[in-house]
């Protein structure tokens, strides 16, 4: 036992070391710290602290002030639980890291944007837990009127750290912050004490986008947005950019040259379609998505158009396709958007709920490949 | 308690809802089952119950027999241990699903043949545990000498069935028999009782595109094949499947047209500048991998080839890149990879160690675009 180590993490394993994960958990433990002495720590009653300890909706039978006062006096002893739950919810910093993902993103675990964010996130976790549980959450469900309706990481009790990404759910924060977890949510901006959101500077990212197409002298700039009307956070910010931009400029924006779709390369393909079938026709298109952009740029090929020469495309995200195809975008830092998040939810899982929320704003950069030209050489 | 179910599984929660997940045990659990009614049950001691009850390491301290009949009563009365963990040795199929991918696979997460087996095995598994853990092994480690290396998931006791994903570890393998767990490997072909192996049938895939090339009159075809001495056996069956076309064939197979490269875009480029700075230049060539393939396609384009005329290109794999870009490839199922796997270890979970190895081969089949012609075209 050491209840003066400098993190105030104290062992109760037999052999001495520091707990690191839960499944150091798996090997014998220490089992000589009697209820009596917890109860005598924390100066509560023996029967408040075996109904603490077998309460399966953690410690909600007692009053917050005694949970905090037993478990406090547990971490000092070094007690650690007979349940893995139990261990958790004394010990959060051991719970499971755990990203669920909105089951309104179709097909996200093939999304490449996604994916990078899984890698950012496993490279930034701490190297004893080097683990992660994926799982979906309902973007409309209401899991205070219906608990059992939570995804199973949550039920279960062995996670303790989530990270949500997709639409707000207040219902889902609301679960999560009653047992005392840190949320970081990906892909939302709303402050609520507690959350954290992570995410890239997308307004920016449109600016430099268009600021980058104005600059070479591109008056007639096509834009491939997502769907019209969409609640997505990034898109939502995107847009606001680029409107921002042509405001900042004082260049006219001619809104008949945007195009909704889906982002997809077959959307960015059947825009060009619809941009070239016009009589006044674009010098250049900026695409929210690089894939819409790969689709732009196959399509004006198939139609015979240079690219850049008579048709400058921008793309945005940065995806392997992009620097595959030498095409010109704005890098968004889905990696760090996961490590952020990762660091974050890691470093607040000790301290309980926290009264503010926060909001981290990663930075975006241009990257200029083969895809733009000035539209004077056109 | 319902200890007649249809599949053996009882329920021993109070309000008689059947035990779907490991969630479920969040809620109050039916404590009236003694140690002595188990015992009587079992016809052991009850110091063996104990014992067994409390044992981390998956009750070896008792005979695998006595675990047996112990485990057999507990489910037929019910009973539902009070640590999670010992709830997942005794109900193996409520525990988590994990898939262990090899640390040696650069990028895994990024990879876009693994996110199609993730999204296939998120699909598949059972709707009460659709949540799924990834963590890493190192190909390299004796864990039967180091278990506190063991990936966490495996240590802490709440995973009970495992997807490894990479080349065979014995000592990973043989941990998880140890622990009666069902292993499916993915990526390997090697016969271990008690482990299945699933994999998409390697040599007919490249039997398909080399005889697709032959048959359209191609007789100079150039392989982009992956690192000279590779280990992955996917790439070694690709291999093979080359080799034993062109035998049954009878055509000469020129091996100097075979380029070595890691099979990313920039090597798929960086052999089409090889093959022709040759006098002998290549009509096709059948790359190991759409990325490559795409690799290929961009740079002959940039040398002023035209793709199918001058040069057709077969990709491997049918990733979304390849319908993108309208390439001929062999279509390999790694969707359903991913869903037969979960398939397998969850009807193998309640099961225990088998005897017998199960070998899963998954049919491939070609999908001709616009980027192959015939050679007579040319």
């Amino acid at each position: 036992m050491n209840p003066n180590s400098a993190d105030g993490l104290s062992s109760g394993t037999e052999d001495g070391q520091e707990i690191k994960s839960l499944s150091m958990f798996s090997h014998p433990y220490n089992k000589t710290i009697t209820m009596a002495a917890i109860a005598k720590a924390a100066g509560v009653s023996q029967g408040a602290i075996s109904s603490l300890l077998n309460d399966r909706d953690y410690g909600i039978r007692v009053s917050e002030k005694t949970r905090k006062r037993v478990f406090k006096a547990c971490r000092e002893l070094g007690y650690i639980p007979n349940d893995l739950r139990a261990v958790v919810r004394m010990y959060p910093e051991l719970g499971d890291l755990c990203l669920l993902v909105s089951g309104s993103i179709a097909d996200w675990a093939i999304n490449p944007f996604f994916a990078r964010v899984l890698k950012g996130a496993i490279g930034a976790s701490s190297a004893a837990m080097r683990h992660i549980t994926l799982a979906e959450y309902d973007e409309n469900a209401d899991y205070l009127e219906n608990p059992d309706l939570l995804p199973s990481p949550i039920r279960s009790g062995t996670a303790s750290k989530f990270i949500c990404i997709g639409t707000m759910n207040f219902s889902l924060v609301q679960a999560l912050l009653k047992r005392d977890f840190p949320v970081v949510f990906l892909g939302c901006d709303v402050s609520i004490p507690g959350v954290t959101t992570v995410q890239a500077d997308y307004a920016e990212a449109s600016k430099l986008a268009v600021d980058h197409l104005l600059k070479a002298g591109h008056r007639h700039i096509a834009i491939v947005s997502g769907p019209f009307g969409s609640e997505d956070h990034a898109i939502a910010e995107l847009n606001r950019g680029i409107r921002l931009c042509y405001e900042h400029s004082g260049i006219p924006f001619d809104t008949q040259n945007i195009i909704h779709g889906d982002l997809s390369f077959k959307s960015g393909a059947a825009a060009i379609d619809v941009l070239f079938s016009r009589n006044q026709k674009p010098t250049a298109v900026f695409c929210l998505s690089d894939e819409a952009a790969a689709g732009a740029w196959s399509r004006a090929q198939s139609l015979g158009l240079k690219v850049p020469g008579d048709l400058s495309i921008v793309g945005c995200a940065d995806e392997p396709i992009a620097s595959q195809l030498n095409l010109t975008t704005i890098h968004l830092p889905a990696e760090e958007i996961g490590a952020q998040a990762v660091k974050d939810v890691e470093s607040r899982v000790l301290k309980g709920t926290l009264l503010e929320s926060r909001k981290i704003v990663l930075p975006v950069h241009s990257i200029e490949r083969k895809s733009t030209a000035s539209a004077i050489s056109a």
